[in-house]
């Protein structure tokens, strides 16, 4: 099979490094098409790993292929895959990412979602890719741990959930995040665009929360201010020994 | 005054774009050599901003530099500015990151320490140039808000600064941030390389702290873990009113 660099409309995609492939290959492997390993790649560790994933007939040593497809100059394992959809679990709780725009800040947010047992993430009218290559490696491979999916507006999203609590992040807020407690039923933490935030006219009627910082920054980079309410949401909902 | 492409050698950096320009001209504005204007730019309010922060005859009219330094296409704004030193404030408390080797990391850092009231920031065992325009840029101009010094060591650090308690961040630790109470003294929070964290050989000895959370993750990104250790550390220290 031909493979060629990746573009928005193909329906295959690929990880780029042993780290997401071996992510890949434990989480999504039937999705897997091959695993290319570089001739000059001898850690023995790593291609054991991989072979003990995935059947010998579909890694193929070849070189060519990351030529074509590296970005990086320490890639020496990359698997395609063929796009999946995911569905979003109603019973558990959501994050949901509104007119993100940043494939590094995505890929970023999932890896600490994974890492704070966040596996719902919904996007809200958003055209970012979430297969590009570039959100697969910035999420470190988490990307294939969690269930991703696009909904076209909030009010369509509320229509869907009807019973999840909705905590938007905004810098005007009823609430700071230092002083609010949590309810403990079914949430949805909601996050806007890097630059422009979440619209006030939309997200005003809901319980909407600041992370209070100085007046010496305008505000908190978006993947730090969803890990900080990640961090605190589970601290008070989760107990102190959550991840024991 | 000739102006090239950024060398770690130069004794000048610059400023890309019109926000952390405006940063250096409120807080550094002692150390700026011009500012590059270009004329396409046309937003006559932020204009207006930087002429009252700087003389006349210090604004350059001059497109050609644009198209020598600019890293993206939205750059109209560009300050040069003599580097400078810094000096670490010993009655207030610390971040020190041991180690850490990217810029960008390094700049959303600064950017949150400068968000957390955290503005005395020390590098350890450290080759990276804090005034790369790649720093500066990432950092939003928070930069020019902080105190940043390299010092060699961790113990060499201790001798200066003796009194301060402190706190490495590291996956095999004593405490979770979750269960620790921070004392109420002056502290000096410590993070280490994007890849390898501390060195546990050195840093064991102290009051060490992981940031738990599942094992679905090797490790959370060091820009959200810093952001979280702020986070937690002041809703302690500070109590629940302390940015207003």
């Amino acid at each position: 099979m031909k493979v060629t660099k990746y573009k928005k409309e193909d329906n295959i995609s690929y990880t780029l490094g042993a780290f997401p492939t071996i992510e890949l290959l434990k989480h999504k492997s039937k999705y897997v098409n091959n695993v290319y390993i570089h001739s000059s790649f001898k850690n023995i560790e790593v291609i054991n790993k991989i072979k003990s994933l995935i059947s010998e007939n579909k890694i193929i040593y070849d070189d060519n292929i990351f030529l074509k497809l590296k970005e990086k100059d320490n890639t020496y394992v990359i698997a395609t895959f063929t796009k999946f959809d995911s569905t979003i679990n109603s019973s558990m709780n959501h994050i949901l990412l509104d007119s993100i725009s940043n494939m590094g800040n995505l890929g970023t947010i999932i890896r600490s979602c994974l890492g704070f047992n966040f596996k719902n993430i919904v996007l809200i009218n958003s055209n970012i890719d979430i297969f590009d290559p570039k959100v697969i490696r910035s999420s470190m491979g988490s990307i294939f741990s969690v269930n991703i999916k696009k909904i076209a507006s909030i009010d369509e999203y509320l229509i869907q959930y009807p019973t999840h609590h909705i905590y938007p992040f905004m810098l005007e807020a009823k609430n700071t995040l230092q002083n609010i407690k949590f309810k403990h039923e079914l949430s949805s933490l909601v996050f806007g665009n890097e630059s422009s935030g979440l619209d006030s006219l939309i997200y005003s009627r809901f319980d909407s929360i600041v992370i209070s910082h100085s007046n010496n920054i305008d505000s908190l980079n978006i993947t730090n201010a969803v890990s900080i309410a990640l961090y605190e949401f589970n601290k008070q909902n989760l107990g102190e020994n959550n991840y024991e």
